[in-house]
Parts: structure tokens; C-alpha cells; sequence
């Protein structure tokens, strides 16, 4: 969404739990490789894109917008995704390639302190926990298009993430059709063209 | 804290719960008073300070930085004071003066659906969870000084209005001296020669 918004072109390699052929040192996706240079982190990546390409439209809306958003970004990795995580644990079990099966059990039941079975036992409960919690984002986007204004904003592709995970996996609806996140989400989903609505989901599989 | 980062001095006048004073249309504090000029709500009043005094250092950093601000203000209205408040229940009851206490008792009992003695019953934990809710303050001030990178901004004083809400009623510390968030709650409390420091608290009365 980021390469999208600056209008950069990009090749676009897949990737699979358990490979090991990413760039030394880099042990996470996504990855940007720019003209040989190497970038990790999707927030790094925005920052190179956003610092580089100036012909875009600004990803972040200046410095303070910067600065702002890595509250919403923190937000999301350190309360939405890991809230989402145990609602979609099967569905994500469900695209894993076996050989790496073991691999993500292990680490997954780990991080959750119990089996993918057991969290995804009551995912309706925690289907309303997100949907508590995404309380910032309903009071943001009740009243703007976007959680950036007008326009969307790197935070918004930050947010968005979790649910086009939820959505690619073929996970629950993360929220109903009449919450005002919705309509939000929707309209990231019309965003260039459709780009994320066209994404490969699991029902392809 | 808005009034001061922007430099304009400003008469406060105390305001008790139950007290009917207030201009015509508002129910809640804070309320500014300008020149005539009656506005009410804290981010429509930082929104005032913002566009009407352009001699002191900016709220917000820009548009970008306003409207990923709103994200932070509804974070701390939405999440941070309603987790905070059964934790400082009965100390803000404490506070209240006895002609109010049965009007305070009444809309907070029927806000938090259980009494104010059995909502502080278990503080401790109430604490322990509001430090984990923290988590997207964390990740930032871990890396800069500020919500708002080098300075502070509004986000910073809309988050801070929680601790110092708990600070002024005689609560129970809402982060241990270990956490960056305390660092940067300390920070805070430096501010323009010590502002908030000097706030009366519980201890004053």
C-alpha cells in the first residue's frame, strides 16, 4: 500500500513461513530491496519510500504526522495484531506449507502460553475484544475518511494490515457492517484501484 | 499544559463536581474562556490555541500531526481513562465534595455497572493491566523524548492528563520507577518550570 501511495513500481516475491532464503540479518518480512539497498520493517520501509520518493503524496503529512504515527503503528503491532492473533490462529495454521507446520505451532503456541486449538476456541469472544478495542480507530473515522484526514496516511495502511490478514487467511469478519470501521475499511479496500480487494485470499488456494 | 506550551497566560478557576456555573450549552470542563470567545472540550481548545496564537511552538507539527493527534486523544478517552478509573475510584471520591458525592457515586456506579468500593477492590491488578494497556507510550518514549519526538505536543499532554489525574487524587502510581513511561512521565512533570509538579494534590486538602 505504501509502494502503491508513492506510486512506486515494485516486483513482488512471495514468501513462506519457514524459508530462510531473506537478506542477511534480516530475519522478519516484508523486506525492500531498492537499488541494492536493503530495508527491513514496514515502518522503515515507508520512512526510505516516504524520503526518497518526493513526487508522491507525503505517506505521513510532514514531521509531526511522523512522529504521531509511530503511536498508531506501536498500537498496532502491540495490541491489535497480538488481539486478532488468537481469532485467527486456525485460519492462518490453515496456509501454512506443511514442512513448516511444527515451526509456526511452536512458535505460536508459545507466544500465546496455549495450543492454537484452545485460543481459536472462542473466537466469537474475541472477535468483540477487537472490536472493543478498535474504539481510537471508530472515533477517528466516524469523522474523517481516513485515520490521516482526507487522505489515507502511512497509519492507515498500518492499521489496515490487520484486517487484510484477516481477510487473506479467510479469517472472521473483524467488524460488522454498520460499524463506522467498515465503511473504513471498505474504502482501503477501493484504494488503487482495489489493490488490497485483489489480493490473494485463501478461498484462491 | 496547551495554555503553557503556547505561552498565553491564562486565570484558572477551580470547578467542583456537581457545580452548575458553567457557560450555557457545556456540561463538562475544561471550558476557555477567550476574549469572549467560549469553547469547550481539551482538543478544541488546543485546536483554538493552535490557530489564534502563532507565536509559540506548534501543538500539533502540521496538519499530518493533528489528525494522527486525534488518534492518540481517542486512545487516551476511550482506553486509557476508562481502564485507569476503577483504580482511582475511591480516591477521587475522596475528592468530592460531600454535597456532590451521591450525584458522583450515582453516574459513575452507572458507568462502571458495580460499585466504586468493589471497582478499587482488586487496585493492584487494575494497575498491572493499565501498564500493559500502556504499551504503544512505551514503544515510543523508549525511543524519543516525547509523544511528539524531540518536544512535547498535544498527544503528549492529552496522555498525561491520565497520570496526572491519578497524581492529583493521591492514586496509586500508575507505572513502576523502571518504566520509560515513567522517564518520560517525569519528564512531563519538568515541563515549564515544573507546572504540573506544583498542581495541587490530595495531600494540599
Amino acid at each position: 500500500m505504501a509502494l502503491a501511495h508513492k506510486g512506486v513500481d515494485a516486483r513482488t516475491v512471495g514468501w513462506h513461513f519457514g524459508e530462510k532464503r531473506l537478506p542477511a540479518g534480516l530475519n522478519r518480512v516484508p523486506v525492500l530491496v531498492d537499488d541494492g539497498e536493503v530495508i527491513g520493517d514496514s515502518t522503515e520501509i515507508a520512512l526510505h519510500l516516504e524520503n526518497k520518493y518526493h513526487n508522491g503524496p507525503s505517506l505521513f503529512g510532514g514531521d509531526g504526522g511522523e512522529v504521531h504515527a509511530r503511536f498508531v503503528v506501536a498500537w498496532a503491532d502491540t495490541v491489535l495484531h497480538p488481539m486478532l492473533f488468537p481469532a485467527l490462529a486456525l485460519d492462518v495454521l490453515a496456509q501454512v506449507k506443511p514442512e513448516a507446520e511444527s515451526y509456526f505451532r511452536q512458535t505460536r503456541e508459545a507466544r500465546l502460553g496455549t495450543t492454537l486449538e484452545r485460543a481459536a476456541a472462542s473466537k466469537a469472544e474475541q472477535v468483540e475484544t477487537v472490536r472493543a478495542v478498535l474504539a481510537p480507530v471508530r472515533h477517528v473515522v466516524e469523522k474523517r475518511e481516513y485515520l490521516g484526514g482526507d487522505e489515507p496516511s502511512y497509519a492507515d495502511y498500518a492499521v489496515f494490515g490487520a484486517f487484510q490478514w484477516a481477510r487473506c487467511v479467510g479469517g472472521p469478519e473483524v467488524v460488522g457492517a454498520t460499524d463506522p470501521v467498515h465503511a473504513w475499511q471498505e474504502r482501503m479496500l477501493d484504494l488503487f484501484d482495489g489493490l488490497a480487494r485483489e489480493a490473494k485470499t485463501a478461498k484462491d488456494n
